[in-house]
């Protein structure tokens, strides 16, 4: 599986991982479970029991501890095994698990799969927009895509396909294509941009501006982030005040479950009516519909129709929308180069 | 995939593909879509988009062109971009896609997947009988078995399984398996034959004879041409005036999908009650129903009993009906092995 | 596949095999058809059939032979074809299939997948146990699971997963997980057993006990046989009188479907109110509901967690429940080196 090892991956929205509960996912091919102490604090542990290899989240918690469904066994945050109760108790050296660093922040819960030790808070992309604000100005989800992750970052990273794929809100209404985006790229970052004067603004707009169904303005700008992390603000006004802009300020993060399949995480807040709750629902199942309905089936088709070639070695026909997603494509090849050179050096080593 | 290139199969019947819709399927493993033009002519693409590799027929007619539905390229009939709409709207020199020789004859979407150049309809064998005669006289359907073409060749080729395998209306009531049938080949086709008298006839035939009950001669006759083509005439009749036989000239037309699954087209016409859309029903329905509910089951099993490897290497034992099957497989393995030296001295050249 | 061939496999509970119906099942990755002769006599042939590899299972019974269901040929209950319906009849030489020996014993059916000549009925274990007493207090049940059958015999070897896998009838309420149990091998056998008191007993006994949710002593026996036979009873009784105990007398025997599915066949016969068809009925229902639904899902997920990996490969922690399950795979490891060398030998000589 190509992906990054030394890297924040989001593995839940935080909201997914509720106190008394368990939760497993399949993390860049591992098996996960997660859940969280009697403080809130939330761990997470690989998914296998050292014993007979029971799946730990077929168990329970018992405290900050869960045991094993299969035979007992209970495992600490740390994955260490605290409690044998067969026999004399005695716990065997070998009995434990590994643990993942996992850390809460801006309503998400990132987990690193790479070496512990490198594991730098530091490094989660400040995305602290999602914290601020009334409570129903935000909408968020999760779905699974039957496409690997790079073919999910292209799809953000090319919203031309909104003029195509999308009805309903999110259809851009042939606005987008003939646009030459900009991009711009940092060494650690990918921005695209699209900036342009529509007849009517889009669907997630166009009611809420002062005159409905006039011209518009609108841009959109992406900034990727490696493994396969996009946050997207679209905007629209109306006039020459930019400042007026409504905000759909939105996070699109991507996991790779398999080397075929993804974990699609959606956050977004609005800074209008953020104190509806009506269009914080209608906007939810908007977007989730146009992701589940439109986003999904077409990368499921391109994943089945390319097989497990790799996309290059298929040798695309490049068009001037696939700037930004190659920027991106070229900046996590690197990455994994770097990667594993170092690997590498640290084998020789 | 063991399968001619250099072949027309069968793609569709012509009523398959309606106006302004679009069908796609696998044949011999590759991606077809197919559409007709608004004068109605009907044509065959690769379905995969060059861009982003999208199927083609996820997206939608524009006239004589089709638009890919993620990015919104426009393809022509012979596979040629002839829009792009992003940015300066320059069309990439490798912007296309193959196109397939389509041709509809017989009622029949004939295609040809080998060299285009080669693709002569002269070649289309004569089924002209397809279409005359009243057309409630004409049945025709389409199911897959999961089962390699071969197969279901065998199955045509030996008709002795229509004692065991059908009830209702196929069921040739014991009359067939004892018979040695006639098998005649010049190189190109294969025919076998069965001349027989019996008690009461098939099912198909006997309440429309002059005696309904009452005896009758029989005779079925298949020819076999490459790739999987099977025009197969049953006839019966009473007394001794074979010209008053009545008639069910059919076709059953393999295509294979993969090197398991088979894309199985069949037409059928009889010469009596010709007007009647009742019987025109009763018989389509009658030989689906066979086909699906007793031949297909039976296909699918042999194919999971027998797994990936070939009949012949499993050594069969051989009996008399298998005559006409093994003559038409013979014919078939030789022209593969020229197809491949052909294509081993183009390689060379 | 890891299997014994020279070895007795239980392909079926005798009633599963009705007078008139066929029965097929895949066993040690064999296709096996199975049917009673007029007499009752219980047959076991290859299931394909040697012309066109048709499963037999499809076909019908004839007297005492099987006729193909898709050209008719007929086998006896040697394999042997004694029926060509084709053309001059002749029957080819090659036309037969394999049988295995097949014997009805114990209420069970056992089959003999290897070498037919060394066969020998005498090596069938004695479980006579099944034929005495009342018929209502016999419980017997058929289930599958996808995992392995060395993984559903280590489930019966350590049976301290009742403490925490079962609820209702079979849960052991902690008693049995703290205790070193006792286990003794004679190179032929694996026994393990558990002897202890308890405040109440399980919820199989309880009520039936003199005085119901009093304390008392139970005890758990285990005898494991190659390939994956277990013979296990559990015995429960209040007071110091062992001979007043009721007992529930039960068979747990698995025959490898592949490498990853498993045939599990059920058999117990209690020694408290016989005669009672509802808690006959009761207790067949409990037990193959805690297998359904406790044990059959964890099994199928420790083999998922497992993948294709052999357990010892995978370096599991040992824990002092395991001394059974290990004795058992060790001397099963045994006998499959054993009968590997053998095979070398012959294949030498």
């Amino acid at each position: 599986m190509q992906h990054l090892a030394n890297v924040w991956y989001v593995a839940a929205l935080a909201g997914e991982l509720k106190p008394g509960q368990i939760l497993h996912r399949r993390i860049v091919d591992e098996p996960v479970v997660m859940f969280r102490k009697p403080s809130g604090e939330s761990v997470a542990l690989y998914d296998r029991c050292p014993h007979r290899f029971a799946p730990l989240h077929l168990g329970k918690l018992k405290g900050e501890h869960i045991e094993c469904g299969y035979h007992g066994l209970r495992f600490d945050c740390a994955g260490v095994c605290v409690h044998n109760p067969h026999g004399d108790g005695r716990i065997p050296r070998t009995a434990a698990v590994r643990s993942f660093p996992l850390i809460e922040k801006h309503g998400l819960l990132w987990i690193w799969m790479g070496s512990a030790d490198r594991a730098d808070p530091s490094l989660i992309p400040d995305y602290s927009f999602v914290g601020h604000g009334h409570p129903n100005a935000l909408s968020s989800g999760y779905l699974m895509t039957a496409s690997n992750y790079q073919l999910v970052t292209d799809n953000i990273m090319d919203l031309s396909h909104a003029d195509y794929l999308h009805s309903s809100i999110l259809n851009s209404l042939g606005a987008i294509t003939h646009l030459i985006p900009t991009v711009t790229d940092d060494g650690h970052s990918v921005t695209i941009g699209w900036d342009y004067s529509v007849k009517r603004a889009q669907g997630l707009f166009d009611s809420f501006l002062p005159v409905p169904g006039e011209p518009a303005h609108q841009t959109l700008d992406v900034t990727w982030r490696a493994p396969a992390l996009m946050h997207l603000i679209a905007r629209a006004w109306q006039g020459s005040d930019r400042s007026s802009a409504l905000e759909f300020d939105t996070l699109h993060l991507m996991t790779p479950e398999t080397d075929t399949t993804t974990h699609y995480f959606f956050v977004g807040r609005r800074n209008f009516r953020e104190e509806s709750s009506e269009l914080q629902q209608a906007i939810t199942e908007g977007v989730m519909k146009a992701f589940s309905n439109e986003d999904k089936p077409m990368l499921n088709s391109v994943q089945a129709s390319m097989g497990t070639t790799d996309l290059l070695a298929l040798k695309p026909v490049f068009l001037s929308c696939d700037s930004g997603a190659l920027r991106s494509r070229r900046l996590l090849q690197n990455l994994l180069a770097a990667e594993q050179e170092a690997a590498g050096a640290v084998a020789v080593a």
